[in-house]
């Protein structure tokens, strides 16, 4: 068994993964924490702070920290989701205490300097602005909010601009303090490395971090809706959304086969009905978010103004489809098969081995075995994929809708073709 | 040795790279034509034909393609560049014949069925305005016309609205005849595979495909100059270019550190001064683009409409210190480590390994090992670098700006600021 776990005193958890046929390891610490634990006042502090991460330390300053990394070859980055903070490097194997002594200073001793803050806070306002001029960024956000109303979990992970122009340096340091513990923190790594090893310098760089307690956010509540926000573009943006599962659902991975069956791929239902028989999109895809107590199911297409019509109703009626029928066995196999493969090659990539697991603990509190997770796959029948359909596709649907969108039908005739 | 050639009668030329620790193979065939083949009233020709490559041959349908590959669980994908367009795929290694099986049919036996030919022109319309629409791709087709200005060069690749519309079929048929040759084609192989069998699958699959002829296109004539877009945008997306080098340029590895140093990490001296010290933009990068006989060297930003003055100011400065002040050894180190530590960690992807060993192919006419590749870029001093940025600055810039623009200096001005 090449996967290992241990814990620190302070509750800090550890996952290592080791591969010996690579000469590198990726490493990362996952904080349990994101924009669904942000007030409304305070929403984009879990970003804002992911970026402040990097702009120095006691002993490293902004520049330090890149060089120091980049010195050896490293690269060093960072995410935030709604309901995680991740920071993550991979480097040579020889160079792993390195990188681990530059993630732990940054999580654990960052200054947050007030001019460096507010040359940060201006980074940030044209990140705000970069995805508000990307069409396929901008119309998640309005999901988003479309799906979850007037809660933490619709509002945008980066923020926005009215805030993030005001947001004072103590409530970085307040949400520091309330969220960035040991105990919900994860140590993730995976490549070339000695677990003992990495036990022992997390013990040396992470052993003196505090604990914070458990935070529970605000529970998800799904309700869906209409956005829409029309903009002079070329393409309508589509977004049909649905209440999801939440990662323990035991519809979960009937609705990951459903997922890829519908959406997955280049012999999808959607992709073959309104690509290749109608040639209404080029990017046509499903997706399916899971959180730790709620769902969002969606799909997303990219038409033409005039033809957004013939999509909804064209997309409506695979969905009734895959809710009323049976798919073929065939089908079926070919959708267990893509998620399976899948699974096998992403272990190939250190950084996408050493992220599953971190995803893994937080979520279950184990890890979870190629093995298990093609068995599982493997027992999704597909009766099973019809009756997660008629769940799913039974809610209240989101429509969202970004540019030449104005001939759109009104929520009700849409939602109406939704059923 | 891992890497083995082979060239089968026809003139196919076949390399594969065996690693026995990976599950997987990629493989792909990589031919010899793009964009710059394009007459100007066919421009958009070379993707077509990559489109059209999955809507069929005469034993298989589209779906099947598409079937046939995910029913192993594989990944079927293409693209097209100025220079080169690829149909690539990932498989588990038992699968590794019905892969190069369903590669060879498309590239030598697609029907381009007129019903099929019209449905996919509704879809690269679609792929047209969704570029279209992104800005970041949206200012790089109006920054490749202002330095390659009519020439095939600097068209774009996916051609225009109004040729795609009127593509008729016989200029697809006409273009495969004329280029699409054994001669000019590279299998390329990497992971758990087996040499021989390799060549024995391509005699088989390919051994039939006919020879074109070798294809001069245009020569690549860079002069430089304006492209402006106004679009109501937040943010100011801005690239300045200048004339790049050719692959088999002697200041090729060269200006590949000095790409890294100006702009390819966190520690890069336009990351530091435009973004962590003025905090004018969120993405700024380097790109350094190279052609068999010439080449674009450039940096993006996006930034604020009020902030273009001073990003254009600062850029500037930068790049004049490059151009005249050695670097220090430690920054020339950094660069160079980053780059080898880069490729060292890019031999872990199976489909990075077997892309770019066909690269290497079709430029070289042999491949580099890593080690020749590590050499390489350990001999570039710092004044080897100060004087590729002298020599690369001196040309005419490419100013290309798209949004809120307005403010922008004339191009004159601009130009100024970058000597």
């Amino acid at each position: 068994m090449s996967i290992e776990t241990a814990e620190l005193a302070n509750g800090l958890r550890i996952v290592t993964d080791r591969v010996d046929t690579v000469q590198s390891v990726s490493l990362g610490l996952w904080v349990d924490v994101g924009a669904r634990h942000e007030a409304e006042a305070e929403n984009g502090v879990s970003h804002f702070l992911e970026h402040m991460a990097f702009k120095g330390t006691p002993t490293r300053s902004a520049f330090q920290i890149a060089a120091e990394i980049e010195d050896i070859g490293g690269h060093l980055n960072a995410y935030t989701s709604r309901e995680t903070t991740a920071y993550h490097a991979t480097v040579l194997k020889e160079h792993v205490s390195v990188a681990l002594d530059i993630l732990a200073d940054i999580l654990c001793n960052s200054t947050f300097d007030e001019a460096e803050l507010d040359r940060e806070r201006n980074v940030i306002l044209q990140e705000i602005s970069q995805a508000a001029d990307t069409p396929d960024d901008a119309i998640f956000d309005g999901f988003q909010t479309a799906a979850f109303p007037a809660q933490p979990l619709g509002r945008p992970i980066l923020g926005t601009a009215d805030i993030v122009s005001d947001l004072p340096r103590r409530t970085l340091t307040d949400y520091v303090g309330t969220h960035y513990g040991a105990d919900r923190t994860i140590l993730a790594a995976a490549g070339a490395l000695d677990h003992d090893r990495i036990v022992d310098l997390a013990e040396r760089f992470l052993g003196d971090l505090g604990r914070t307690g458990g935070e529970h956010p605000c529970p998800a509540r799904y309700e869906g809706g209409d956005w829409r926000e029309v903009r002079d573009l070329e393409q309508a943006h589509l977004a049909i959304g649905f209440e999801g599962l939440r990662f323990t659902d035991e519809d979960y991975y009937p609705l990951a086969v459903l997922s890829t069956a519908l959406g997955g791929g280049m012999s999808s239902r959607l992709f073959q009905e309104l690509r290749e028989r109608r040639g209404l999109a080029y990017s046509v895809y499903t997706f399916s978010s899971s959180y730790l107590d709620g769902g969002l199911f969606g799909l997303y297409a990219g038409t033409g103004p005039d033809e957004i019509g013939e999509l909804v109703a064209a997309a409506g009626a695979e969905l009734a489809r895959a809710a009323g029928e049976a798919m073929a066995g065939s089908e079926i196999a070919r959708a267990r098969t893509l998620i399976k493969a899948g699974a096998l090659l992403s272990l190939e990539s250190m950084a996408a081995r050493a992220e599953r697991l971190a995803m893994q603990m937080q979520i279950y509190g184990h890890t979870i075995s190629i093995e298990d997770l093609t068995a599982r796959i493997d027992a999704v029948e597909s009766e099973d994929v019809r009756h997660v359909a008629e769940r799913v596709f039974s809610s209240k649907p989101v429509v969202a809708a970004l540019g030449p969108v104005a001939g759109l039908a009104e929520y009700d005739a849409v939602a109406a073709q939704l059923r």
